[in-house]
């Protein structure tokens, strides 16, 4: 950024997607932004002028992006703990904090400071080896849910085990899990609230997520059918959690929805999956409110400006011509907001996403706006309706 | 632009406001996206990654910026007319072409076509000396307008004047202008349609704008109380001169309402300020239909998200420290919806815009609408309530 009327520069350390996206964002505020890159084909960084490129495992890289920006904010949750503690001790604005950050990298830290705080979990224990998962499960039942405490492998954190040698398989790559009961939920639902340094917060509209293979497929904004007593608890549970761990910028708060009430799933504190609907559904988008957390300026309003908003994940296949079917698919349906981000598509590759919000012709039945984002979303990543 | 699975590349010549937010727009689309800048302070410039910096006067800079994109576009109408030319016997696409640029070129060419093809003007004639004015006023009655018939002198091309001695100050300057009649409207009202290569169409909602000291301060979206004929009228009218002139992209056409009806005022083939709102307001923003239309996607749906929109643009004033204001017009309203350019301010030079929709809580009235955004854009601009 060269303008002349900027305010503190952010440093975002990724530059994929969510990164993007928040570049976008910063245009309109005229916020200085950059990136720290891996390389220059990552998402971010084929659009954001004068991407630092580094590796953000490394600590020398890390000190070296600080040093050009007023407070440093994260696209994923992978910079090492350590690092971010010696950024702080450095003098670097890291929001969110380290402090904060520890409870979105280590899950065992997580689930025993929620339960501290008396926040509603599913049961869980750590487990050092297969023993401990066994005497977890001859409690729980099978299947059990192993997760990786920070990282995992092959890309994935998280595996249902229905039978100890699958337990015993995950085991074998030598990571450190927890092992949680495996939750009979009805749905899942996500909070996203933001909090600034100078402790406000602002709640969007609780949504649902649907998941297939443990991969967020859909967003339906706000969730259909939600008591409003029970939006206000995950909104008030967020908000709460953002402060008593003292997240600065955004919180997305998963839930379990089950018969007993809310279970807390997971936490990111980030732009996040369940809340791209804002981009086009909502007063403030995600990204815009947390650049406004992250540099402490008062928060946009959360509220929705439609009744409803669906957002579908587009992922990639063998074929990677992307841009040929965008012509199908704005013809198709004129009303759909597509959102690319410039990665080479592969089979299962996040590339993209669509929302659709109601339309005055074509109704705001939930099903019909799920079937439109759904059919754009199939066919702008695999050509198929 | 380094993304894998763009489509053509947009060029863009001029790199103000309005490259700058159609660079925004060509983020999520993933159409790859190039701009023309004089320098790096330029407003698109500071954003977009790899500006090109060069003369839109020297042909060229023109051809060595066009070498690299596949359809060149334009942030303004101020290339020549015969570069132009020389660009499309080259082989550059241009869009919108030079034969239908000429009419956002030259108001005396564009005021000949339009009464050839019926539409109605203000009436007018070439104005080679004050005695042509005068002959003019002796029909019309005085004040005249005088409109430089391309370019202008201190940034300005239209002039009222009362007396003949003030004409013959404006002509002094050298100019080639032409005379029109003063309009007794009661207000201005504006289209803006696109048109794609394949002849698709799309009309956004006809807004009304409240111009001061002849420069737009305001965009009521919808215009209020507009019958739904004259509405229709308008938005043809728009349609019928995109596909007569041969427009490829947006054409926006700002009418004088009169109480014996519509009158063509002017013609911009361009992302115009008129539709600013939309992107906060419309399906689909005017920078993501312009890039649509000159790449020949299929249009996006034009139609507002929110029962009204205003627009307020944001002037600058002797106090350069924008962002330092942030502060109150973000706590006082967290609902308004801020643009700014990256531009240095000046008295009365365009920095931002600020739109505001709706609101559940603070309503739909369009007065207290126009209230908010006012007191926005001018908190934003120069520190004043």
């Amino acid at each position: 950024m060269v303008g002349p009327v900027v305010g503190p520069v952010v440093g975002m350390v990724g530059a994929g997607q969510l990164a993007r996206m928040t570049f976008q964002a910063s245009i309109a505020l005229n916020v200085g932004f950059r990136v720290l890159a891996a390389q220059p084909q990552d998402s971010a960084a084929q659009v954001c002028p004068g991407a630092s490129f580094g590796d953000y495992r490394d600590l020398d890289d890390l000190l070296a992006f600080a040093a050009g920006c007023d407070v440093v904010t994260f696209d994923h949750e992978h910079v090492p703990g350590p690092h971010l503690a010696a950024l702080e001790q450095a003098g670097v604005v890291l929001r969110p904090g380290a402090e904060a950050l520890r409870f979105a990298q280590d899950k065992l830290a997580m689930r025993e400071r929620l339960v501290a705080l008396g926040v509603p979990c599913p049961r869980y224990a750590p487990a050092a080896g297969l023993g401990d998962v066994t005497a977890f499960a001859a409690d729980s039942g099978w299947p059990v849910v192993l997760k990786a405490v920070s990282g995992g492998y092959d890309g994935r954190g998280v595996w249902v085990c229905g039978t100890p040698e699958r337990a015993a398989e995950v085991l074998a790559h030598g990571i450190t899990v927890i092992v949680e009961e495996h939750v009979g939920f009805e749905r899942e639902l996500a909070a996203l609230v933001a909090r600034s340094p100078h402790n406000q917060g602002a709640a969007y509209p609780v949504v649902q997520t649907v998941q297939r293979d443990g991969v967020c497929r859909e967003v339906l904004a706000p969730a259909p059918h939600l008591p409003a007593a029970r939006a206000r608890e995950a909104e008030r549970l967020a908000l709460q959690l953002a402060a008593e761990l003292g997240v600065t910028g955004l919180l997305a708060v998963e839930f379990f929805e089950t018969a007993a009430g809310l279970l807390v799933n997971e936490l990111a504190m980030r732009p996040h999956n369940s809340g791209h609907w804002t981009m086009d559904g909502a007063r403030t988008s995600q990204f815009e409110q947390h650049l406004r957390a992250v540099v402490d300026l008062p928060l946009g309003a959360p509220d929705a400006i439609a009744p409803r908003a669906v957002m579908a994940n587009v992922f990639g296949s063998d074929d990677p011509d992307v841009y040929s079917r965008y012509t199908h698919v704005m013809a198709a349906d004129p009303g759909v907001n597509l959102h690319l981000y410039g990665k080479t598509p592969r089979p299962g590759r996040k590339i993209g996403h669509v929302t659709v919000l109601p339309d005055t012709a074509l109704g705001d039945d939930i099903d019909a706006l799920r079937e439109r984002a759904g059919h754009a979303a199939r066919y702008l990543g695999e050509g198929k309706d």
